[in-house]
């Protein structure tokens, strides 16, 4: 099954996630790999300018599911069956946050993906998050 | 240190996280465990109705804040380090979501909080999560 | 498909983890509820006496294991694609450990399973951990 | 305080971890990062010929440890209070793994690692992990 590109990523994220599709915009997609921004916004931030957790979960989560769709196309119903995330540091105030998405397995009915959230032009990991999702059978699709 | 009651934590809900305070309530506080309802409206929906996985982690982890609030006092300086989240099951469509979040260590520097997710009047667990925070320290605080 | 009984899951396990079998008894079986103990003795232990975090994951997977198999009857394929652990105590010293595992989710596919660990005769949880494990395709085997 | 280097690391194992030191070696230290290879002999093994979960869990949590270590120095006191772990694929049969330990937080209090676990001279990631580390209070001791 062929996969996505950015536009075709960007169209299916306006379309199943509509409350958030105008603050994520998928930057690049290298094989098992995508990058994905946060355009961070006053509806992000606590009192006092941080960034929430689950704003970041959020991101860290659209960026391994656009990983996915980029090598197996367009899969509504892929669902996230587990995450764990780590909370490491402060993301920097005023900066948009990035998110590296991996996958470290395409198989049959599981996906594993490893994701690393930065904040732009900074280097240290502000979270690390990994996620499982279960995706519904169609042939020829997965490789172990 | 003294604890907080709903109506404080209410209040503190409001003040700390005003983008979400109006669909939160707190139920009821028992001891180690605090029940929360995510009251369930369209921002929280994807297209076809289904109640989106980052939806879920902000109502464990706001359930699990609250459970700690109730027993260490208003701490907004506490902060999550770790989450980890199994999804199970679909929530019932249009029905509210119900968080049972119970402290299972409250030490010096680290809690540790196991949470339940229930639609509302259902048994079956919809999704299972845990969660570890921080807190600054401070005397007469934790127990081991 | 049957379930096993406490005397055939000890029969399987001498099969399929010989170089633990004699560590490990299962205590009961209700439901998806599974208890099992770790006879704890001095190849577990660390200098100090202290029992070691991978002595308790690997009580955790075998209680979980059993209590899937208990439903589903022996599929030694079944195999654990994730887990989550957190450890928040020091098992009592010269204690067995005991392992509550109960199956949140018995799926076509996956399983989900919640673990607590305690001391042999207290209450207070030791360690909390969650295990997802894949299991092969068979007719008649889940309920969603 | 200084760290350790492999020959510190090794001895250090010795006495910590008796029942495992003489299948553990350190092979590389490289900044945050520490290289650890499990000689897999029988006891590791399922009937089958397969490397459990525990095995691979153990592995993991050693190198991590040695990746702290070779920054902090020799502190056994030092507890692991989370986990997480991914098993992707059978490790290759018949061949030692090794695993891949990077410290991404390095904290007054809390130590984050993130492993990568490999089958000896192929590229596949056979297993995914973090690790949380509690460290006791000393003066000098963390960078955030």
């Amino acid at each position: 099954m062929a996969g996505m590109d950015i536009p075709a990523l960007q169209d299916f994220l306006a379309r199943e996630f509509p409350q958030v599709a105008d603050e994520i915009a998928v930057e690049t997609l290298d094989g098992p790999v995508a990058t994905v921004r946060l355009r961070v916004s006053e509806r992000h931030l606590r009192p006092g300018g941080t960034l929430g957790g689950p704003a970041m979960f959020l991101l860290a989560d659209v960026a391994a599911y656009c990983a996915i769709l980029s090598r197996i196309g367009p899969r509504a119903l892929t669902v996230t069956t587990n995450a764990g995330i780590d909370f490491l540091r402060k993301p920097a105030a005023g900066r948009d946050l990035l998110c590296r998405a991996e996958i470290l397995k395409l198989g049959w009915t599981l996906v594993v993906v490893d994701t690393r959230l930065f904040s732009d032009g900074e280097d240290t990991v502000v979270a690390r998050a990994n996620f499982t999702y279960s995706i519904p059978p169609a042939p020829g699709l997965g490789v172990s």
